[in-house]
């Protein structure tokens, strides 16, 4: 699957992924009113609200990106009616050809990760039958438990030639709190985010695809912490960086040039609401509600120049 | 909530938590074949083989426990099926008046905390009504994110008097890989649990319930380590420290006796599978497959002699 989100950033020329975290004060009154009316001011209403929104924005720029991102907890909060439509976005993205990655950061002890690794990446055998349960292609893991949380991630993504990306240095004001702290590390220091890098580069080593440069172990950066970025691409080689924080965190193209490598690639930077409710954005309000998605593709289209340039390849 | 389990540990001298974490396997083959004749052999054929293995638990179990808690992974593996299943397993147990820790090890940035946040313990609000999603009493939240992560949880806490259980030193082995890293801290060193704990006692001397001697945030401290369970207890002398791996992961009743305070209170212990597939153990054979959830109540009744004995209470 890492092979599969390559070939097609290269083919599309663009490192980018769509976060689809569909908030309803981003829904369009036409797509909240019809979903309302249908279903009630009730879960299953904001659920229909959401997926009918995800579904324009898809429809709109799936022949330009070549990935998204669903976060589910912005699904998880309406209950089960939510999580319906976070299985609906994955499948419809499939559908078109999108490669899935669920923003879940999920990570626990041994038994528990294998759970959350197999209902999401991979198939529970029931008799002589097996089932996927949300089938994403790559999902986000949380390291605070050490390897035994990520582990059976790793046994998964084997099996399934499916990926993950292990959260190193996260995109949110506080994530230096823990992470940045200095770290013992033999006679001399470390932040935390290099430890954590280092395992990170250990598991991607071992968990190489038959061919190609990048490891099915990926890592999470923020956009908004260029310089750790810059660290990091040299501790974790083999490991592609899915970048949060551009965009409406205040993450800049410029600032991603040192999470790319050589080769202009190892990155691939995700916007969610600059994308997503763009049309809410001075810039784009032209569009309107009505032609939200139009938006969002003008947005897409505009991050691809941004990036571009500052990668030198425009 | 936290007085209503403190008042539910002291009225039945049982300061124990059943972890609802259904693996297929636990679930003895008359339940089984129950639900895949019905579904067929399906996602939905094993969400109603949990759900029903569950509600016999809980029924055997529930005046003799303040609380269960069910972990989501266990479910989610199964899919939406799956998470239809833990919902229901949460109502019927708030139905019989249990306190309901759901254990979802969540933590993202700050508007997806928020997200879990509404959907686990809050509600949305939807035009003129507000529902709940999932609505346990208390969530455990990771802190590898740090503050950002952890504040949306404290303020659904303090709007719907609800509570957390911070992962602080987990239970499993690869637990001090980032957890026990010595970390500078002023001229000074000290593990990272430590840290974690000292901004746990932050937010719960800040979340305070109007009455009682405990916050509303609590800690996520593993019986497996009782020399850190001493340091954590004081570290963390306002939380209440829920207490995982018990019984199954290698924890005895005399480990536990440092997590409590003088008044005997201050901790809950967690135990799994030594009691929900009791009956696959030799100690509890005879019950047999029929009669598991009676081979779990006297797991139960075990559980409460041997933690009775450790704290001197027999």
């Amino acid at each position: 699957m890492i092979n599969k989100l390559i070939a097609k950033i290269q083919k599309m020329n663009a490192p980018i992924v769509v976060g689809l975290d569909p908030m309803m004060k981003f829904v369009p009154d036409h797509i909240r009113k019809a979903a309302f009316s249908e279903y009630g001011e009730t879960l299953e209403g904001a659920a229909e609200a959401v997926w009918q929104y995800n579904k324009g924005i898809v429809d709109a720029i799936y022949d330009l990106v070549p990935a998204v991102k669903p976060q589910i907890a912005m699904y998880e909060q309406f209950g089960i009616p939510g999580l319906i439509a976070f299985k609906k976005t994955i499948d419809y993205c499939k559908e078109k050809d999108l490669v899935v990655i669920g923003d879940i950061k999920r990570g626990d002890i041994g038994s528990t990760s294998e759970a959350y690794a197999v209902g999401h990446l991979g198939q529970v055998y029931l008799g002589s039958g097996s089932y996927y349960g949300f089938d994403e292609d790559f999902a986000t893991v949380n390291p605070y438990l050490g390897s035994d949380g990520v582990k059976p991630f790793l046994k998964v993504c084997a099996q399934e030639k499916k990926g993950i990306f292990v959260l190193v240095k996260t995109s949110n004001p506080s994530s230096g709190e823990l992470q940045d702290r200095l770290v013992k590390d033999g006679d001399t220091q470390k932040p935390l985010y290099e430890i954590v890098g280092g395992m990170v580069d250990a598991w991607a080593r071992e968990y190489m695809p038959g061919q190609g440069n990048y490891s099915y172990v990926g890592a999470v950066v923020g956009a908004t912490y260029p310089e750790q970025g810059k660290i990091l691409r040299e501790v974790m080689p083999k490991s592609f960086i899915l970048v949060p924080g551009y965009g409406a965190q205040g993450g800049k193209g410029a600032d991603l040039v040192h999470f790319f490598d050589k080769d202009g690639l190892g990155a691939i930077v995700n916007s969610s609401r600059g994308i997503i409710a763009a049309y809410q954005q001075e810039q784009y309000a032209r569009f309107g509600g009505e032609c939200y998605a139009d938006a969002s593709r003008a947005a897409v289209l505009a991050m691809r120049e941004d990036i571009g340039t500052a990668l030198g390849r425009l």
